[in-house]
């Protein structure tokens, strides 16, 4: 949970005069999200969130995170929070001293309990993003792909690594190696096109309502990559159980009903076991750099580095794609 | 910043069933209040609150607090949320583990840079809630008067408290022998009238909309005590500046802005260097016991006690009440 700014009423005044939102009657924080602050503003039109960006954000990155959410919104596709323009025109400024932005409140609720229903809705709404990210000109590097990763590794103690799991540092080494071996060059091809990708696709940024996703949230890892490789992230964001087994079911629901809209080809689930593997390397390496750099008294809790390490490990055994419920 | 508990969607499809107060359509953890739990929902009839009370509230207590906010809202001189009831016409239930309320929610912003103007808007509104609290039936008890403090002071370390400032541990002591023996019997009388306070009137807890108070909020300190016990608590927590210093022109214009609804009897004016003097003592010693016992990663910074060291020793020096701009 996180609010790293204050929003005084005096911002507040500053706020209703810049954005034509009606009167602003409330503010509160809101203790979600772990990168930037947010907070539910309601006026006399309805709620508005107001996101205040923090400092692992780079603000050069800002029009292009806005631009997408902006484009994905009008493809009409799937729906996200879009950014309200103020009264003059932009919809990025200084709110609170930070750069910031009011977006629309989006309905909905995330899931806590993941069923193969919700990662067949999940599955839909990622390939309906891909389908309209194609037609959005903006481009954004992805820093954590192979070559951050490789940096990760290197600011990541061996010392500090080993006394979490003895098998990390080796692991982290050797898949490193194998992995940035493997990779393939980002060059978008028909049979393993690249895109935007979401990036971070977590149960905590897609919402439902009565059963059906109601909306996708929190773009602010999106990126240019391999649409296979959002995929792959999701696999292993929503497709194991609290208990670490893999469910099959739920890949299976999640990857045919992505097909229904945007159909795999071969090249790209031959590719889905390299891109799971390093899905789960990145996840695993960001968390082990938080569980070490977060200092005890920190807001936001670090998430515990071996649930990634575990997901990896069923990756590396894998031996064919119908162990993902794929034929 | 607080949320202490998580609420499912399962909790909130059994909220939804509970209670006729539309379709919830989004809920948001508020990282704000420090005792308890607190939800915006969103519904498709407008925003509620849901309030899960944590393990500081005694739940014996929650009749009273729950029932006060319903006869003040139903007196309507001065705005409070009010406790929704469930289609079993019970406002208090369990959710998510916890009891629970939901409430309505109450417009207004709580004030950062604190005006005379603000300090007479609550002073009346402070008065009025006075005044409506003499026709509520409920008692209940101020667990943090005399005898709460000397149980406080007996779990403070005088080792720790005189590493913060080497005065406290003697400051301490002999002000709690001085106010013990000066502090009056608890009876209620024309001329120094008891009723319910609120106990915890801090500017979070005083909403304001357009320069007016639109009510009050977080009623889980409120108790039986002298009302002027309360207009001291505010003498506290409204009239000093950030550098320390006493602005007696936003003590006269609560004061004045008080006695316009319900003016002081002389009896209450003399008491009030004394009222001041032991709600600093009881603000000092909660901050002092948080300070202490508050492990470095908890979610909740405990506040500086030495604030209240210093209010505390201001009123010990006050010689007339002309000095909070009393005549």
């Amino acid at each position: 949970m996180a609010v790293y700014t204050e929003v005084s009423d005096d911002d507040l005044a500053a706020l209703e005069a810049a954005y034509d939102i009606g009167e602003i009657v409330a503010c509160k924080g809101i203790a979600e999200g772990v990168e930037n602050s947010n907070f539910l503003i309601e006026t006399t039109r309805g709620p508005y969130i107001l996101t205040l960006y923090e400092k692992r954000v780079d603000p050069a990155d800002l029009p292009f995170f806005l631009g997408f959410m902006e484009h994905l919104a009008k493809a009409g596709c799937v729906a996200c929070p879009v950014p309200i323009k103020g009264r003059d025109g932009q919809a990025l400024r200084t709110i609170a001293g930070r750069p910031g932005a009011v977006i629309t409140f989006l309905r909905g609720i995330w899931p806590r309990r993941i069923t193969a229903e919700h990662c067949a809705e999940l599955g839909a709404a990622m390939a309906k993003l891909h389908n309209a990210g194609l037609s959005f000109e903006g481009t954004r590097p992805n820093n954590l792909s192979v070559e951050g990763w490789r940096s990760l590794v290197g600011k990541i103690s061996e010392d500090t690594a080993a006394k979490l799991d003895p098998t990390l540092p080796g692991l982290m080494r050797g898949e490193l190696e194998t992995l940035s071996a493997a990779w393939p060059k980002l060059r978008s091809s028909p049979d393993r096109p690249s895109g935007v990708i979401h990036a971070d696709l977590f149960p905590d940024n897609v919402f439902f309502l009565d059963g059906k996703c109601s909306g996708l949230i929190d773009f602010y890892f999106a990126c240019t990559d391999f649409l296979a490789y959002d995929v792959a992230i999701c696999l292993n964001a929503w497709c194991f159980e609290p208990n670490g087994e893999f469910n099959s079911t739920k890949a299976k629901r999640m990857l045919s009903s992505y097909e229904t809209v945007r159909p795999l080809s071969e090249a790209e689930k031959q590719h889905l076991p390299l891109f799971a593997r390093g899905s789960a390397l990145r996840f695993m390496l960001t968390r082990l750099y938080d569980w070490v750099n977060t200092p005890p008294g920190a807001l936001v809790k670090p998430k515990d580095p071996r649930e990634y390490l575990h997901k990896l490990n069923f990756h590396r055994q894998v031996k064919s794609i119908g162990e993902y419920g794929l034929v």
